[in-house]
């Protein structure tokens, strides 16, 4: 058995549950960091590990074109290359070849693109994603989907929407003929209990703004059927409250007995809105990305590090933070390592973003648990 | 008491010992990592600990001019500042200057520089170098030195000399009039067993490559006398005999009950052979410096581990190596982090360089211990 979900609590919309997987049990609702090219950027794995990490992400388009996926199943996928014994993610590379603009060239059969490091030609179609994916060997991959611009018109946004449909036929279709060859016994890392077990595919969703298109797409998704569904396709300028309601609405069609993962997604107050809402699964580079500039979430709102009030504060980042940063550095310290441009803001920062990240989710899933409507412990 | 040093066993030069700080113990012959701005950079402090440094180096030049001293002393002095709870030692701030060429100017009363951040004007004497390393609050501080050019002539090395000398003087009266002003009751640390106990101020022997001129520069320094003394003005561009030349003959005039310190020193094999001539301390900017460029020191040699050769090497880096990144890293991952410009690159690299010098002198404490002659390790 690759995959298995089990849903424990449920309030309203949200549930609490465990997805099991080769590489060990998630507690959803659960927020994945994301480690681009196979490393959570400044952070050892140890420390991932001791932040309580049950799963993180690659990007599949990055990690195709360095170190390559030869390299990576060579060493026995992600797993064994970046020494991960915990479970992992890709995408499927659509949404990253989307951001390309100018790079790429879209066809019935799969995506042209030029690569970002030095111009080289490439194609990506829902075989040879499928077949990077299974190279890279994390625990669940995505059918290869083509993330609608915004704004789009209807025709556009129903041709597209009617694309990731077929792209998903053809993912599932290589993905059944092709999972045995996960590299996991590569690097003797094929766990010992279920020799059969193998990657899990998860089904997109898109349909732009649209929520005709989206009840549309989820309908065609789940009647080629997957063990998971994710809502691509949001997160790309639209505002806020409209990707609100195009998750509600979109939710509404997936199966309640099946992981559910919103892509791309978000700040501390939607990823508890969202766990609310019902989302099982979400990731987003925003908690890294912010830490490396300075950016820190605390219980006591957004902290801006590189101000200069910061500068004699003797007290912690975050008072009610109980993370490795919190409790041994204070505000001056990380202030001055930021203002001088020192590695350690990088690291130090992006602990505290993570651990500030999985902890607002552990405290949802426990409010869940209790019954309680959980709101974003801001002021907590 | 403020600093003890006991020998424990001598084998021919060599001998291991224990300097006992404010802030703990340290087994010499000892290798300091160098935390310039308040960060080994890259390295969390609790890592850093795990790695078995006993004691870090601070650099005042950098500190002064950012965060600042007053701030430092604010928050409890660099112990505080840092969360760093072991011993630390300052420089004087004299190399520093040196090194800034054009932007300084040097007179009797002291150095006029101009900092490499925005061009403003400094000036440090004996009494205000003092000044900043007692807010600073190392452990063990550094008298105000001129650290000469290489090449000098005679009578420039004479003078420098010196001048050195005259400073030394100053340094150690304005140290014994304030040595009560470190910040260490600010934030509750200074230790609770003797409230009378506060920094150690070492003087710094002076003389170019002149044997002559180094025996009394040393001589002056012990007749002004102080708790231990340094080797400074080495690595200064000349050659490895001349430098191992002038220490060896330099340390027949130091006090062998006292803690002698190399400054600025160096290889892996230079640190054992150092230590193998009585040399009790040492820092240098070269493991960490390195292992940001990708270059890594092993039990099997230096490793540039930027090169192809490593891209599908799944062996450790260092397979005589016990630290966590050879414990869990292949040579083809820190490739390809390093390769990819990844931030975790760095932190893994500096901890194995570090860890690789630490652990050689640990061996060289060792062996000194056993009565046996400790040759560099490589290939063993």
């Amino acid at each position: 058995m690759s995959l298995s979900f089990q849903i424990n609590v449920t309030r309203d919309k949200a549930r609490t549950g465990r997805l099991l997987t080769p590489h060990g049990e998630i507690e959803t609702p659960i927020f994945m960091p994301v480690g681009t090219v196979g490393s959570v950027k400044g952070v050892p794995q140890d420390i991932l590990e001791g932040l309580g990490a049950q799963i993180i992400l690659g990007n599949t388009y990055h990690l195709y074109l360095r170190p390559g996926v030869e390299t990576v199943r060579r060493l026995g996928g992600l797993h064994g290359f970046m020494a991960w014994r915990r479970a992992i993610l890709t995408d499927s590379g659509g949404f990253q070849v989307f951001s390309l603009n100018e790079l790429r060239k879209v066809s019935e059969e799969g995506v042209m693109f030029r690569s970002h490091l030095d111009g080289s030609s490439h194609f990506f179609s829902p075989e040879n994603a499928m077949a990077a994916q299974i190279g890279l060997g994390a625990d669940i991959i995505m059918a290869f989907d083509e993330c609608t611009e915004y704004p789009a018109d209807r025709a556009r946004v129903r041709s597209s929407m009617e694309l990731t449909a077929r792209w998903a036929a053809r993912s599932k279709k290589y993905f059944e003929e092709h999972k045995g060859e996960v590299p996991w016994g590569a690097a003797g890392l094929r766990p010992p209990a279920d020799n059969s077990c193998t990657q899990s595919l998860f089904g997109i969703v898109q349909g732009g703004m649209d929520r005709a298109l989206r009840k549309e797409s989820a309908e065609r998704t789940v009647e080629i059927g997957f063990p998971g569904y994710a809502i691509g396709g949001l997160s790309v300028g639209e505002p806020r409250e409209l990707t609100r309601e195009i998750v509600e609405s979109t939710l509404e069609h997936l199966p309640a007995d099946k992981p559910r993962y919103l892509m791309g997604v978000g700040t501390p107050e939607e990823i508890v809105e969202y766990a609310n809402l019902g989302v099982d699964m979400m990731d987003c580079v925003l908690p890294t990305r912010a830490a490396r500039h300075g950016l820190l979430f605390t219980s006591e709102g957004k902290v801006s590090i590189k101000q200069a009030r910061y500068a004699q504060d003797a007290g912690p980042l975050d008072p009610n933070c109980s993370c490795r940063v919190c409790q041994r550095y204070s505000r001056a310290y990380l202030r001055h390592l930021y203002a001088s441009n020192e590695l350690l803001a990088q690291v130090l920062n992006t602990i505290h973003n993570l651990s500030f990240y999985l902890d607002t989710m552990r405290r949802v899933r426990h409010s869940i648990s209790l019954g309680v409507e959980s709101g974003f412990l801001s002021g907590v």
